[in-house]
């Protein structure tokens, strides 16, 4: 077992500790909730001030040509392409994560119009059962198959996600899409938990969503993705046809055309200021190299994980290989400890029933600071400090 | 007819005069694009640096409680509501007038399951069309009914826009939703041409979408909003039905179910930073009389029409009562007569295929800039500078 020395001398050789420069993170808090939300990039608030008063205040409306503005989603969709093993012109930024799955498995039931079965999971995040079942509610005639039950027969479109909100589990998106695929299904990855903690490759898949406000660091409500296989391009269809996604928006023609390639996934205008602050979160993936994050990402689980020893029960597998770059675990009043948590400066969060999440973002989380926090966990857990009425009152957003 | 003497003295005597300095504006610049993209509000900038800097920065993920987030989509939606005839929690506000239109479209189909046409308007914006027809094609069983044919008859829903954002043009709210009504159809309409220019009042209306980025000065891609009439809370389905719509989306159940009240309307995540922009507009409106916007913004389009004259044909209703915030007129190379105006400092913009639009924003713009726009239109086309090869290229946004 490491102790605070060791691991203060491996922040020292950690081939990413510059980066931990390139975040705001306040004084006296330790923060594992990088898998929600991950830490404001330093350069963010100057470049989403100059969008604000340099582009809108002096541009005006010329700064959708001149600032670049209406090909944001497309410009930062071939800066989000390399992160999940795309390649230019395969990825469309905007909107949120649940409206990309209702693009993608809306698409998916098109193009496999004979087939009548969505196979989803139920330790998908749940919005993204909630738009299946909303959409199979308007069409009407479908059948949600949970993926527990084990068959991808007669199945149109398979949404999963890479790793599990909850527990970290990673899954074997390889294997999972070539059974996918035999069965003549299609498939559609969700890589909210695992895009900027790993590398990701959903070149095979047919389509993918995400988020960037998570790893990514782009900012609370940041724009979401949506991959298109460009083997789907010309035949897949846009249930959401908005004008940004037909050929000519300007030439405002009564009928829908849509546009050549991924922008035709593009709806309407995009949200211009986060746009600004996803930018600004792009600027520092491009330095970085994924291998070294997953590396450190498994170092810090599995250093987490001993520290806690069997103080508390893994909900993530034990295998760090098998994980995303969080580390769940359960407590019966895991409510309260983590509040008991968060007021000693270790922030992590609550999943209902009954699990405690911590994420570790590679980039700015160290060595010292998983030791600190599995140690003040041990200290809420062994003292009860947990018990005080004051942590059992619940937040509206837990 | 005024001359420019009389406008400076009109200015000083405006009872809105005060508010041209709640706004960024560059010098040189005539900016009659406000119904396009309204102008920077000059106290946005410290709000949008409060969100990104105190809230994200140091609040981190405890900002969807601590910095009110969470609650963003109805909180700004009941400051909407006022501007719109709208009552508190009648109102959702976040992602595109596109998606807001989808949503209505498709809950008034829902309400309406026995009826099988959608009367929509070629002059509405195109992306109104491009929605429905694209949720028509989803459905399948559809006629899709222009407002040109005359007939509500046997239609499920009409969507109509409040003012036409190619001519300006103003229709009569409380009779053609009486209208539709006696034929048992639903009526959405759209107000993003009229929210901030004129009082507008949907209250009885099934729906009610609009964007802010417009008149109330939100910024580029902000946030569009959705109201839904009380009499539908109950029965009204949100097709894109993610989780912050879900009656308790921290339970993380496996199924959804709708929120009480217009909540059910939201999707997900809100784009926070938009959304501190937004705020920002709205402090702003608080204090603006509606009656007296409208009374200028009247009087600042006939003196543009009167100073024009009859050097180009008019493209607006000549009636000022059945005009919206914008002059439109026509010329058959109205691109670069556009070009050649913005190159002089007036920014005005071009619709296809032959539109010159001039939107006046009665908080930031006063008669003797009228006065100056007309002026120098007049020169621009006396002396043909639109001629010159440089007007010709053509924006990738007109």
């Amino acid at each position: 077992m490491l102790d605070r020395d060791q691991c203060l001398a491996l922040d020292a050789e950690d081939p990413l500790r510059e980066f931990r420069h390139e975040f705001v993170l306040p004084d006296g808090v330790i923060y594992l909730v990088g898998n929600s939300l991950g830490a404001l990039p330093r350069r963010t608030a100057e470049r989403v001030r100059r969008t604000v008063e340099d582009e809108w205040g002096r541009q005006l409306v010329g700064g959708w040509n001149h600032a670049g503005w209406y090909e944001q989603p497309l410009t930062t969709g071939d800066r989000i392409a390399p992160l999940i093993g795309a390649g230019p012109g395969q990825v469309v930024v905007g909107n949120t994560t649940s409206i990309a799955v209702y693009q993608a498995v809306a698409a998916a039931l098109r193009l496999r119009p004979e087939r009548r079965v969505i196979v989803s999971d139920l330790r998908n995040f749940p919005t993204d059962h909630y738009i299946v079942q909303g959409l199979a509610g308007l069409l009407g005639g479908y059948e949600l198959r949970d993926l527990s039950e084990g068959s991808f027969e007669d199945a149109a479109v398979v949404l999963l996600s890479e790793v599990d909100y909850r527990t970290g589990a990673r899954a074997d998106v390889p294997a999972v899409t070539a059974a996918a695929h035999a069965a003549g299904a299609l498939i559609v990855w969700d890589v909210c938990h695992s895009v900027g903690a790993m590398e990701v490759d959903v070149s095979a898949a047919d389509f993918a969503v995400g988020c960037t406000y998570k790893y990514l660091n782009a900012g609370p409500g940041a724009p979401a993705f949506l991959y298109v296989n460009p083997r789907h391009h010309a035949a897949a269809e846009n249930v959401l046809s908005g004008w940004h996604g037909h050929a000519e928006p300007f030439a405002f023609e009564a009928d829908y055309r849509p546009a050549e390639g991924v922008r035709r996934f593009a709806v309407s205008t995009p949200h211009v200021l986060s746009f600004a602050a996803l930018e600004a979160a792009l600027d520092v993936w491009e330095r970085v190299p994924m291998a070294q994050v997953r590396a450190k990402s498994m170092a810090l689980g599995e250093l987490f994980v001993e520290l806690v020893g069997d103080r508390l029960e893994l909900a993530s597998p034990a295998d760090p290989a098998a994980r995303g770059s969080q580390i769940s675990l359960r407590h019966p009043d895991g409510y309260p400890v983590m509040r008991a948590l968060i007021d000693r400066g270790v922030h992590g969060d609550f999943r209902a029933p009954d699990v405690l999440r911590f994420g570790f973002a590679p980039l700015y989380i160290g060595y010292a600071d998983v030791y600190d926090a599995a140690t003040t966990l041990l200290e809420v857990l062994d003292k009860e400090l947990w018990r005080d009425d004051k942590y059992a009152t619940r937040l509206a957003v837990t």
